[in-house]
């Protein structure tokens, strides 16, 4: 949705007097309105109106409203292009674009804050900044990490463990790191302690950093220093825990992280294009562009692109399977795809079918069920969707910002594209969790084997009685 | 360790000149110091000088010094007493105590945040923050009721239904409420629906909040708006999340629980009767009453006092054993102590033991476990636990308040009693789970249950070889 005021501001303003004080060029006959507010423009780099040399070259015959859309409409194209080719190359390549995005999209945030509170002497405020987004990472991701090395230390402890050791540095890039280290990590032992002890190892790093915090206090700066505690927290909630999850989203298969950012990316676009030919009724205050039929066409456009998408995506195991660690170490995506991508015959309900029939169509359907389950996103991704977006432009309106970076030209920072992806991940995670049930015997074998020999007994005895209670095992006493 | 600098204020001043602003009465004079902190001494009410009326008359001849040091001491000794008296009525007593806690310093937060921007037309800020609190504690209360009661649900569904639902509803005090629901709650389908989708029923409850919040920014605003947003999310991180580690630490029995709390009150107590008799160093610039000497003795004071304590009550398994429920529904507390709570011999290291039992002592003693992992926490209390009272005595100079609130006289908010707390019941919660392991063959099992069968069956056959393997089911062949 922020598309939609993006490009109609191109539209009606020069490059130069398309600052964002204009944006709020009313508000300041609102008297004490300023103080409400900071100006922000001339701190935080805006790439609304950026274009790099080379393009800009091309340009400048043109006039300065189709000069914004050409660049606008080439960096999307480029963007779209990237997205492919790192689909192309699979899930690790997705998981470390991801990682760097959030990095990215920390990065503006916390710029903000400290353009905000205007103190450029305040004593480690960005260092304390990168030290939590490590510890937070740290946290996150050994955490997922540890499900899927559980299994494989617990099966081969040492004949495996230079391998896992390989997998790990890999995905945590410490590929130059490596060399100089690796005496130290080349040993069972110190991969199993980080594994062990990883909760307690990060919970040390994290007060390390809150010690480190209070003692940084400087009577002077108390209040801002405080506030921009709070901003950093904030930021780690929103960039890290988020895109912890989109990284647990495409262990699940690629396609629940490829369809939900397209139905994003989908929705963005149809809501710009039905707001421009269709756009008349003003829907919410604090975008004034944008429209109750850009919202509803968008939407509705989003729902029928999502399933015939889903309904594509469903045919290829490269997107449908799980990613697993193979005996190598390295990750593949096999799998015998699940009831979920396996076409259903559904049939429709009689008052339907009737007719349909008479006219000699058949009254059934075969229909993949997770394009039924995209419904659910899409409609998410598009009513509840937007709001990460008015989320955005509300923050950036409140700081007198226009976008949170420059780094892509046209369109702003990293932060301007993801602020409905943030959302629209977390609720993909708790989708899956509440009605894909996906538990892994593999991942729970690891718990068991986690427990002392008499639990793993007393555990194997109770399993035992309750399968046979239910007469499982006689079925399957060849197994 | 905030006990020391408010008892010194009261020696010192007056009640009346003893207001907040007299603490940084040097700032005044560090130009723009002004501009960074916010006096909100009249806004928010302090307890350190109040007293109630039937204790003030009795004490209207005494100076205030002695006047304040006693209203203190009284208002201590009645908080040990319900401390007490609620161990003795029990775990959920405790845990209801917790929550009440957890509300009460929600509240104080939230009000000062509300001073702090000082708006009071700020549409629906606080209806938002409550629900928000509302929310996160369904998340997190349901998420670890869920795990009790998965098995019990998947043993017997409709039988114990009903008293399932009794447990449940008096667990979160819907008591009135449930007269009114019963005939909607009670049935099997809906608390069911209730478990299996409390992550996606939660998540959307927040996203509810999220688009209120969106619909309810105002143009003049914005900026207030999002700070307070901020705001309630930093104070459900604090308050609703570590309230929620506590009664997980409960949970794995009251000693758990017991014991660090007392610690972080031996602490600060200890730390005022050293700082008092010997204090000279100052230790940090934040809180210049705080010395070396305090913090060295009460931290040598809280590890014996912890050693001494832990060693007690390892005796009683009420105090001991992690809480279940039995049959009828209802929380028990009742198991054969483990291992950790099992007096151990420990042998002196030798060029101790030579010369001990040259004297006739003998060279081995019995300890507790449990009371040397005591060690760690009490370095933990003492060591990292006074940065939390830093923390908050910082935040408080900050906004130049004395108080967090005036609810216990003589002491403020419940948040200046609570703010080493929080800290240490994450500590207490990640050690468990790093260095105690006790995970659960019951817990396991009932994540089983919820697999499909074949997947059970898969399991069983894995869990069954890897036993085979060990030689482990031969053993116990007659199990």
């Amino acid at each position: 949705m922020t598309d939609l005021r993006k490009r109609r501001e191109g539209e009606e303003k020069t490059p130069d007097s398309a600052e964002s004080d204009h944006i709020d060029s009313e508000d300041d006959k609102i008297p004490g309105y300023k103080k409400d507010s900071i100006d922000l423009s001339s701190t935080i780099p805006s790439g609304t109106n950026k274009a790099p040399g080379l393009l800009d070259s091309f340009l400048t015959g043109l006039p300065d409203k189709w000069r914004n859309w050409i660049v606008r409409g080439v960096f999307s194209i480029i963007m779209i292009t990237f997205f492919l080719v790192v689909i192309y190359y699979g899930p690790l390549m997705l998981i470390l674009t991801t990682l760097a995005v959030q990095v990215k999209c920390f990065e503006e945030i916390i710029n903000i804050g400290y353009a905000v509170y205007r103190i450029h002497g305040l004593p480690w405020f960005r260092s304390l900044s990168w030290y939590f987004l490590l510890t937070t990472n740290y946290f996150f991701y050994w955490e997922s990490l540890v499900e899927y090395l559980g299994v494989l230390i617990n099966r081969t402890v040492s004949r495996k463990c230079s391998l896992i050791i390989k997998t790990t540095n890999y995905f945590f890039y410490w590929e130059s790191l490596v060399e100089y280290l690796g005496v130290l990590i080349n040993r069972t032992d110190f991969l199993r302690v980080l594994v062990t002890y990883h909760r307690f190892i990060s919970f040390c790093l994290y007060c390390g950093g809150f010690v480190w915090f209070v003692l940084s206090l400087v009577k002077k700066y108390y209040m801002k220093q405080f506030s921009l505690f709070a901003w950093t927290h904030v930021a780690l909630l929103i960039v890290v825990t988020q895109s912890y999850l989109i990284i647990k989203n495409i262990f699940d298969g690629m396609i629940w992280f490829i369809v939900p950012v397209s139905m994003i990316i989908c929705n963005d676009i149809m809501a710009y294009v039905f707001g421009f030919f269709f756009g008349k009724t003003p829907l919410i205050k604090l975008s004034p562009k944008k429209t109750w039929e850009g919202f509803i066409g968008g939407g509705i456009s989003t729902v029928i692109f999502g399933f015939i998408m889903s309904s594509v995506m469903c045919r290829y195991p490269y997107f449908v399977c799980p990613i697993s660690y193979n005996e190598t170490g390295g990750m593949t995506i096999d799998c015998e795809p699940g009831a979920l991508f396996t076409p259903e015959e559904y049939v429709f309900p009689s008052f339907l079918a009737e007719p349909l029939s008479l006219l000699g169509i058949s009254p059934t359907v075969m229909i993949y069920p997770f394009a039924l389950h995209s419904l659910s996103l899409s409609i998410f991704s598009s009513v509840i969707g937007p709001f990460g977006g008015f989320f955005a432009s509300g923050f950036k309106r409140a700081f007198k910002i226009k976008d949170f970076g420059d780094i892509i030209p046209g369109h702003g920072g990293i932060m301007d594209r993801f602020d409905c992806q943030f959302l629209m991940a977390t609720f993909v995670n708790v989708y899956i969790s509440s009605f894909i049930r996906n538990d892994n015997p593999q991942k729970l074998l690891s718990q068991i084997l986690h427990l002392k020999s008499d639990q793993q007994v007393e555990l194997y005895q109770l399993l035992k009685d309750s399968l046979d209670h239910r007469n499982l095992l006689n079925v399957d006493i060849n197994y």
